[in-house]
Parts: structure tokens; C-alpha cells; sequence
């Protein structure tokens, strides 16, 4: 009877549920809505797609070893706990204890950044590697730490929050409260920060026509600067620098085998990875960065589900084969 | 029948050898010169002092599980050679071969930066903690980095080369040929080179008089410092600001429960902790420092023979309770 983990990936508009084998391969998945709800009808519709998602992936509940969820926001580990969440109106909910009720399954909980991390290291971009650092560009900058095998929380599970190294210490203001987190600069809306800033001067580039037809994204950025608009391409040269300083910095540190650079951003392909690898050439140590791989995330919206089912299938079988 | 470990911390100048049981005790301890010399007549000597130590120590050869070596320079880990090393003349050694047909043991040897944070991981300042970065503040910036409850290599070996990180991109040459590390800024040669450059300029300073007298010294700028000498003051200001940047940004990568500080520089105490921990507070992220402690070394000098002995006593017994 081959074994089998249930991935949940709580989000503020759904909840992502897959069955996941061995390998960390998605079997089956699914989603239900979660919008602005409290927890109990969202956990009793949770557990009933839970049933029915192992029933379509041909899974018999009795292959089931347990279950694992991400989630976005301040969880207690320890006690299973979720003190509160950042886009849901839950506080000081057990839901391990809860979970565990209503599935009779062991249940684990990781913050959602960790999970995605842990499914790239599991089956995604990171697989056979010990040493791995997640980076994930979307609204702000998610990242997540194997190292040695395993996934990192540190003292006060802050271990991953890379977004919040200080970049430019007299820069912008970050939803943290410090000044210039590497967030502010080359997660999408940093992005989009610094290219208005440069329309505010007046300066000369076709993101202002971008701009009067609607909310400049991100990915307008990346476009313009691919057909060469000089003010684009240097938003992108110096969000792409900002991160390079800060993956020559963990090289040195952890030096990880892979950085895996994934979300919205990420989806720039080349216009993101060239510049920065090169970027990353510049500021390294050359001797730290033998090995040291930049590639895109694999698993991309379903990373949460699979690093979710591993926090449970991972635990008995670390990331480390040596 | 009591487990106990063989520790050898190889120098240019000694090999200290010494008996370490189950816990991390030292049970005796010895040095032998090295200074100048090949590998074949110091490993002759350092084995028959292995052998003497462990008998003075009242052990029984049946007793020693196995003997770890820490050394300064290049190694290739898996194949247990020295590639070479920094202050003595040995070149492309299988150590790990050499020493195991000497002995009948088995060997482990890791570069000495690491095998000193193991030590203090161990039974030192960062015992009982998973996750742990030691900072050794002496002619250099070394570290090592014990993440999850294990020593953390990367992928190069890389990993804890903490005096690497690039704290003033325009700063001065680093002896890695990057500008601005931290190791130019909060070494004992950092500081002493900041000291002069005030000189130089003909700041007024009781350190002029000392520095007629002879050669500065990072615990002159230190002593001077505490009497109330402001360009001292600004010395150490300067070198614990950079290394306060670098802690603070571990933090959110790693968010180890502790720091462990050693090397000369910290025996500086208080002058160096107080406004370390002062500047560690201005520059991290507050959330992800809850928990977070700085702590001097404990174990001093005899950190690298107890560590060296924790290659072999940690494998089967890695640092984490959890």
C-alpha cells in the first residue's frame, strides 16, 4: 500500500487541496473559496474536498499518512496554533488540534512561504540538492531555507523572511517599519515604485503611455525594458542588483547549491535571469560561488500544495540522501 | 564502556590534541609544535601524542570511537584531503587515509572555522540551541553556521565565510580581492587599520602616543575607547555598526537563536558587546529578533579540539533534541 499526503494551501481567496505520492508528484487537485470567511465553515468544506480529492486521485483513506497546510501569516508551531492571518479574519485558532479531529490524520502547519520552499526542494527546481534557498518575487519577497536537509524556521520561524534584508539603508519606507528592504526594490510593487518614480521626474520612456490606459504592472516593466526602453531597463537593473547583492550575501553565509526565484516576477523568464546572474557574478565572492546554481521555481502555484503535503511525508525521509 | 572522542585542532605553529567524552567535556589535553614542517613527521608526532593524551587521560584505546581534525585552509571534504592549507606547507595530503592507517580509526576533518562553532554548538555559548552562527572576530572574520541542529557546509564549503560579506561596496580591498568586506571593517586588523587612517589624517587621539610606542593593537583602540577617546570610540562604533548590518541581515535569513562571538577582538567585553547589541537592535527586523541572543565563546582556545572531536561525536548524535 503505497503511502500518500494530503496538501492544503490556505489562501485568502481558496484553499488549494491535492493528494500528493512518495515522490512529491500532485496526484489530484483541487480548490475551494475561502474568501473573508471565519475558520469552521472553511475547515468543514476543506475536509470535505479533502475525502472527495483522495477518492478521485484513487486513493483509499487508509493510504492517507497525514496532512499538511501552508498558511499566510504568524503561526505558534509549537502549539499548532494560528495566532492570526494576513488575509483571513482568523485569530488563536488550534488547527492542528482541529484538523486532526476531523480527519483523524496527523497534521502539520508551515508558513506559506516555508511550504513553497520545501515543495521546490522536495520535487521542484531544488530536488537533490541539501542546501537550497527559496526566493519568491511577487508583491513583496517570500523566501524559504533548506539547509542540511532541512527546512529552516529559526528561534522565531523568521529564517526565509529575505525580503527584509536591508538593501539601501536610507531607501524607501517597507511595511515592516525599516527603510529600504530589499522588498522595496524588487518584489512587483517595488518594481512598479521605482518606474513611477521615474514618471513623476517627467522622464522620457513608452511606460507613460503604459500608464494613462491603466495600473502599470510589473510585468509592463519587463516588457518595455525588453524592447529596449532605457528607464525600464534600468528599474530592472536595479531591482535585479538589489537581489544579487543579497544572494552574493547568503552565498557566503549558507552557501546554498541553488537559489530557486520564483512568482510573478520570475515569469519575466530571461529579462529577469540574465541580468541577474550576471549581477550575481559581480557581487560574489568567485570562490563561494563555485556550484552555485540561479534557476526558476518548477512547481509554480502548486509548490504550496506538495511543500504542504511534505511537511508531513519530509519528516521521516529528510531532503538529504547522504 | 564510556564513548570517548579524539580532537585535533592543526595550527601553523601547534596541533592541540586532547580527550573528549560524551557531552563535550575536555578531559585532558596537550600540544605538540607543527611550525614549518611537512605532513609526515607531524602526523608521526601528533599520533603518538594522541596516543599518550588519550592514556593520561585514564582511557582506554577501546574507548576512542574515532579522531576529527580541524584545519586552516582548503580542504575536499569528501575525499578527506587537504588541497592546502594557510600557514603550514602541506599540499594535496589524504589526511583522512593517512591518519585512519596511523590510528585504526575513523577520521573526520572540516576546515577550523567550523569546527569551532561545532565545539561551542556542542557544549559552549550555543549549546542547547538548533540554530546557532558563530562569529570568530580575530586577524581575520571567520564563522560557521549550525542550522537545524547541523553544521552547515553549502556547496562549496562556503558556508559561515561570514567575513565575506560586502558591508561598503566603495570600502577598502579585502584580502579575497572584493572591496569593502566585513573582515576590512570589524577584524582586529580592521580595526587597527581604521585607527591608523585617523592617525594619518592627524586626528587628535591618545592613540597617537601609543602608536609611537609601538605597534597598534585592535585592544589599544579598545582600551583607548574605554577611557573616553572619541576617534576610538568611533573606531569601534564603525566596527560594530558593520558587524551589526551583517547580524542583523542573518537574522532574517536564518534567525538563529543565537550568536556566539569570539576570537581577541571580543575579549573586549562589555566594550564591544554593549554597543554591538545596541546597534544589532537599531538594524534588525524587530519581530525575527525576539529570542535572538548575543553571547560571548565560552570555550576559548579549546573549542577547535572539542569541535574537531564533535566530527565524530555529533554525526551519530546531531545537535537537535526536537
Amino acid at each position: 500500500m503505497e503511502a500518500r499526503y494530503i496538501g492544503i494551501d490556505l489562501g485568502g481567496t481558496s484553499a488549494k487541496i491535492g493528494v500528493v505520492d512518495g515522490e512529491g508528484n500532485l496526484l489530484k487537485h483541487t480548490e475551494v473559496p475561502t474568501h473573508g470567511e471565519g475558520p469552521e465553515p472553511v475547515l468543514q468544506r476543506v475536509v470535505e474536498t479533502v475525502r472527495e480529492v483522495t477518492i478521485q486521485s484513487g486513493t483509499s483513506w487508509d493510504q492517507v499518512v497525514g496532512i499538511g497546510m501552508g498558511l499566510p501569516g504568524f503561526l505558534d508551531l509549537e502549539r499548532g496554533v494560528i495566532k492570526r492571518l494576513t488575509n483571513l479574519p482568523w485569530e488563536n485558532v488550534p488547527i492542528v488540534e482541529r484538523l486532526e479531529t476531523l480527519c483523524n490524520r496527523p497534521v502539520r502547519i508551515d508558513n506559506d512561504a516555508n511550504v513553497a520552499a520545501l515543495g521546490e526542494s522536495w520535487s521542484g527546481a531544488g530536488a537533490g540538492v541539501d542546501d537550497m534557498v527559496a526566493i519568491t518575487l511577487g508583491t513583496g519577497v517570500g523566501g524559504g531555507v533548506i539547509a542540511g536537509g532541512r527546512l529552516i524556521h529559526g528561534v522565531s520561524n523568521a529564517a526565509g523572511e529575505i525580503g527584509h534584508v536591508c538593501v539601501e539603508p536610507d531607501g524607501a519606507r517597507c511595511g515592516c517599519g525599516q527603510r529600504g528592504c530589499l522588498e522595496t526594490i524588487s518584489s512587483a510593487t517595488g518594481i512598479v515604485r521605482l518606474a513611477k518614480e521615474a514618471l513623476e521626474k517627467g522622464e522620457s520612456t513608452v511606460l507613460a503611455e503604459t500608464a494613462q490606459k491603466g495600473e502599470l504592472t510589473a510585468r509592463d516593466v519587463f516588457q518595455a525594458a525588453e524592447q529596449g526602453d532605457a528607464v525600464a531597463s534600468r528599474v530592472v537593473q536595479t531591482a535585479v542588483d538589489a537581489l544579487a547583492r543579497v544572494m552574493a550575501m547568503i552565498t557566503v553565509v549558507l552557501n546554498p547549491a541553488r537559489f530557486v526565484i520564483g512568482g510573478g516576477v520570475a515569469r519575466a523568464g530571461d529579462t529577469l535571469f540574465q541580468p541577474l546572474k550576471e549581477a550575481y557574478r559581480k557581487h560574489v565572492l568567485p570562490s563561494a560561488a563555485e556550484g552555485v546554481e540561479i534557476v526558476p521555481a518548477k512547481l509554480g502555484n502548486n509548490a504550496g500544495i506538495i511543500g504542504a503535503a511534505g511537511l508531513i511525508a519530509r519528516r521521516e525521509n529528510p531532503a538529504s540522501a547522504s
